[in-house]
């Protein structure tokens, strides 16, 4: 069988299952998911020993250490998953919520109900924790989902699945509403972008190179993200303390998240007090700084920043920093070179914090808290299916209501138009 | 200056002005509502004469009944138009609504902002109110727009036009909010849909062929609705006064509207109680019937339906009749054949109406009311960019909310993640 019939045949049950789990109801559901998290939980050796494999093999082809970082599965990792979907199972159902109902004039009563997507393309790289987090997270919207992962994560992600098929044959729901890619041949991701008869959406996860393609090739709407140039913007009347803190941790504490921040931004009347004591954060963490001429003045040492680093995504212990001289150019810097993603500002001052939410666009925007927080579980979603850069329909951490629309609701008693 | 580099002209401009529009505080956005609201009252003769002049060309031209009631402005549509930008004014500003704030275990408090999308194209045929509307909707939302008429409506949109810009000078704002594309140039579509660096989402309200066009040529996201295939299904249980009376007016109150009735279904255990007084209303009105063999049994009249009647949208004095065996075929039949834009069930069974709400998966779902009710005025949208049956981002009517989006806001006190 060729890759498109395969792929013809996984949507034509997509959307069959999508129209069986769309009516099922919430315990069913919440059933299949604590179903999936308990045999997470019993089979966490076998997923710890499958990713073990995967890591070997990606080390042995030469993968980066950004990727080898996504790809890594912990104990920790493991119980995360299995919480993970407890936390979906204990979030309200989203299917079939209704509100704003009002009266207008002509007697009928109008309102809303939330409704499921239909199929969702899940197409990741790496991050085996994205297979049962996408399962979850589609099941509980009444969605049926196809995920294709990176074949780097393979062995990983089969064992994922085959829990997932277990916990929704053990609720009685067809196997086919959570359907895995089996084929690592590239033509799948094609056929899957281009079945709009089939598939509702497509969310992508991973490196740009892939989001690009994805982007261009879809004929079905994407949610995704290209970039995190993510920014912390240090102001003149910024607790130093808070400024330090929130500057570490939103460069060091993971080096391959999309919402670490990539280029520091300092007002330059604080430069003095902030960056000596900062160079020295990152010199001890081994951070490597491209740095804009006024901020070379206090950290001698850094490398000179060239136009393209105020634009990179490093995903790696690299940091930009730039001292402007107001919350005016820290706000055009991140409107001008940011992705969009998620920007913070350290400040006490009341104005300066409301401007800089009402005026940065992104995604995420921030006072006085680490760009690190931009994330689904974090920002109490449950977990998330992926994060958008895209204003479309859902930006930001996509959980349980990205994954689903409203409809509208009108309630009459014979009313007519005159 | 050839078309690409004049759309790119435009573009730049409104993006410019997207910027700005979306700082602008409620109050100036609503003085140019009302100098716009003003000044189509003031000048009522003068666009109902450019509508006739347009009317005789579109009639000189052979153009179609259809088109033609979309075309045609009455007083009562000049001063509808005036008295929706002022319903617009009345409106809450969507933009910079907060809400949804919410304290994190790790002590963040995350909560949602409402955005403009930034510049919205808008590319129409006929209807010349969608000048205004759109006009008014986009500055509300706080977004800029362009706007591309049809040629059939040209000399009607640009009086529009000339009174949107006084409106928008005289309270101080940049006239480049709201553009019109100046030529006729069909190349000025294919730029304006593709210039995704300046322009954020695509709204068309048109024709089957210029929809399907514009979907399979974009680059840039399109809220859209290809075809209003609405049905009306008369349950065994539904009052019989009630369902004649909204089986005619979802048909006949305007033939040429996309929330018309172009398929009635009827259950079979009152289709003799039912189709023939219908039959009578219908044929006094000079509606044409294609029927199912069991709908013949009562109405011998009436042409055989085709398979493809179950899915035509007439725009014309044309209705399909089909006799149904219960709910279940009624809402397969819908699901099946229907365009997911607005439907109907006439009952009085509470278990029925709420299954009907429930499993028909289009925009609007209705209990006894007719179709016609689909429409942003009716729902309290103040006014309506477009109507559609995307499940992406925006579904049914789309008002102020549909052309904004959400960021979400994160405040703290120096959080890290840990």
């Amino acid at each position: 069988m060729d890759v498109q019939t395969y792929m013809t045949e996984l949507g034509r049950a997509a959307r069959a299952a999508s129209r069986q789990i769309a009516r099922t109801d919430t315990n069913a559901k919440n059933a299949a998911l604590h179903a999936m998290a308990a045999a997470i939980e019993r089979d966490a050796e076998q997923l710890l020993a499958a990713n073990a494999a995967d890591m070997a093999a990606a080390r042995a082809a030469g993968l980066d250490e950004a990727l080898l970082d996504r790809l890594a599965l912990t104990p920790k990792g493991v119980a995360a998953m299995a919480e993970g979907l407890r936390q979906i199972a204990a979030l309200p159902d989203p299917v079939g919520e209704m509100g704003d109902f009002a009266y207008r004039p002509s007697g009928i009563q109008v309102g809303k109900m939330r409704v499921p997507l239909g199929v969702i393309g899940i197409i990741y790289e790496a991050r085996p924790n994205v297979t049962a987090d996408a399962a979850g997270l589609c099941l509980k919207s009444g969605n049926a989902a196809i995920l294709r992962g990176g074949s780097e994560a393979l062995r990983c992600n089969q064992a994922i699945a085959a829990l997932v098929r277990e916990g929704l044959r053990s609720a009685g729901l067809p196997e086919t509403v959570v359907q895995v890619v089996e084929t690592t041949d590239r033509a799948a991701v094609g056929a899957l972008i281009t079945m709009s008869d089939y598939v509702d959406v497509i969310v992508p996860r991973g490196g740009k190179g892939l989001i690009e393609r994805i982007t261009r090739e879809a004929r079905v709407p994407v949610i995704k993200h290209l970039d995190g140039i993510c920014h912390v913007y240090i102001d003149d009347e910024a607790d130093p303390d808070k400024a330090l803190r929130i500057a570490d941790n939103a460069k060091t504490h993971r080096y391959g998240t999309c919402n670490t921040m990539e280029t520091l931004l300092v007002n330059e009347t604080v430069a003095e007090l902030i960056l000596p004591p900062l160079g020295e954060i990152y010199r001890a963490k081994g951070v490597a700084l491209r740095a804009c001429p006024r901020t070379r003045e206090w950290l001698p040492d850094a490398e000179a920043a060239t136009e393209a680093d105020w634009r990179t995504e490093y995903l790696a212990p690299i940091l930009a920093i730039r001292v402007v001289a107001d919350l005016d150019e820290a706000i055009s810097h991140i409107n001008e070179y940011g992705s969009h993603h998620t920007d913070a500002i350290v400040t006490e001052n009341y104005g300066k914090a409301r401007r800089f939410l009402r005026e940065v666009d992104s995604a995420s925007v921030m006072v006085n808290a680490s760009t690190r927080f931009a994330d689904g579980f974090e920002y109490g979603l449950g977990a998330e299916i992926g994060i958008s850069t895209d204003k479309i329909h859902a930006r930001g951490p996509v959980g349980l209501h990205g994954l689903t629309s409203q409809k509208w609701v009108v309630l009459g008693d014979g009313q007519i138009r005159v």
